[in-house]
């Protein structure tokens, strides 16, 4: 079933109402009729299986059936922190991080960044968030992923040093293996992942100082897109995947 | 240091020889000179660490300096089994498996593959052998993973079944999760992964009765080519990366 995602106030008691994107594409994309069914996730976690009962002015709407709870969620909440990398990179991350369960996508920069914000960051950002929104629909997810504005290197510390588990990927000297960080149970996690230079030995020590974790990836060196989506997995694997005794 | 893979044969006593194009690479690309430093990998998982000494017509001669053993290489041989999928994908599945640890690479044509074997097979396979190299070097591996010429749906089934672990990758029922399936220390593993069009039931079906394990990736729908990486990391942090009491 074709699935949407919409803000907490597009829900009012069993009715649904569908604006903009989402209500062209029932309407003119997909040819949609009154009576047909549509998922619709909210941002509660919600999943709600729909009846198309109205088409309006730039607007659907639907009855709501069912409602339950979305079983696709992750149940930790990942931040990604990722160096802006080379070229339409950061695209690819994107899609792939949404699919394997990220919560949010921050980009920051650091010295070896090569690409920088560059102009229009506002247009870029709302690409990425599209492309996060369409990775989202296609692989089943129950809440649509955000990507945020650019931070700085020292911006990104602070607010990734705040989480539970703050993991700073790196594959110089000093780390501990993912393995042994991955075995409690925090909910709140950050994943620092560098750009194709990687971090200087400067950021490397900033980041320990801030409290976050050197964390190591094995002994291959993981190009900066193929991180991510290796880290992304393996807490799926220790917290998804596989059966814990309580 | 730049790491070169050699067969064999090209190891005789304390001298390494390079022809082709790893001689061409190292006089012309990286202009290297008499006294410069190289690593390189043998197929039985030696790494030697060589000074070069002589500069000939279309060959290069080494010294080896010191031999170790290659330490970048998971404790186990993952077979990987691909559906042909769409576009240039294989080439992206290629380069992010070998990064992840993949030890052979097989494609494979299955009922809703949308890409065929196609004109020039050879010339392909070539291509993606030389992608598969090119990845090896660059992210430290101790072999050159290869990819194999592909097989139809019964050949891949019946070389799959061999493997002491065959997790047939499927988003189906009746699947059991990843991480129960990797609680064992099998060697040798092979991972079988659909096209974008997926399994039908019926070769489902073959699969179970040729004794693959059919395998759950999560909650989340995987594209092809997040699911080789999937499987591939979560095998890392299995095996590689978490201690384990012996």
């Amino acid at each position: 079933m074709q699935r949407f995602f919409v803000k907490e106030d597009a829900i009012n008691g069993d009715t649904v109402r569908l604006e903009g994107d989402d209500a062209r594409h029932i309407s003119f994309s997909l040819r949609m009729k009154r009576g047909d069914r549509i998922s619709v996730c909210a941002p509660d976690g919600s999943l709600y299986t729909c009846r198309l009962t109205a088409f309006g002015e730039g607007y659907v709407e639907a009855a709501v059936e069912e409602r339950t709870v979305c079983d696709t969620e992750p149940p930790y909440r990942v931040r990604l922190y990722q160096a802006l990398p080379k070229g339409d990179k950061l695209e690819t991350i994107v899609q792939k991080a949404v699919e394997c369960g990220v919560y949010e996508i921050v980009p920051f920069e650091s010295r070896n960044c090569i690409a920088k914000t560059g102009n229009n960051p506002e247009k870029k950002l709302e690409r990425l968030n599209r492309i996060a929104a369409e990775a989202a629909k296609q692989c089943g997810r129950g809440i649509q992923p955000r990507v945020l504005p650019t931070r700085s290197f020292r911006q990104m510390l602070r607010e990734a040093g705040e989480a539970a588990l703050p993991l700073f990927c790196y594959e110089g000297e000093g780390t501990v293996p993912l393995g042994a960080l991955l075995k409690g149970c925090e909910r709140e996690i950050a994943v620092v992942v560098g750009s194709e230079g990687g971090f200087t030995p400067e950021e490397v020590e900033e980041a320990r100082t801030a409290g976050l974790r050197l964390c190591g990836l094995g002994p291959r060196i993981l190009r900066c897109e193929t991180a991510p989506v290796f880290v992304l997995s393996c807490l799926s694997l220790s917290r998804e995947l596989t059966p814990h005794e309580a």
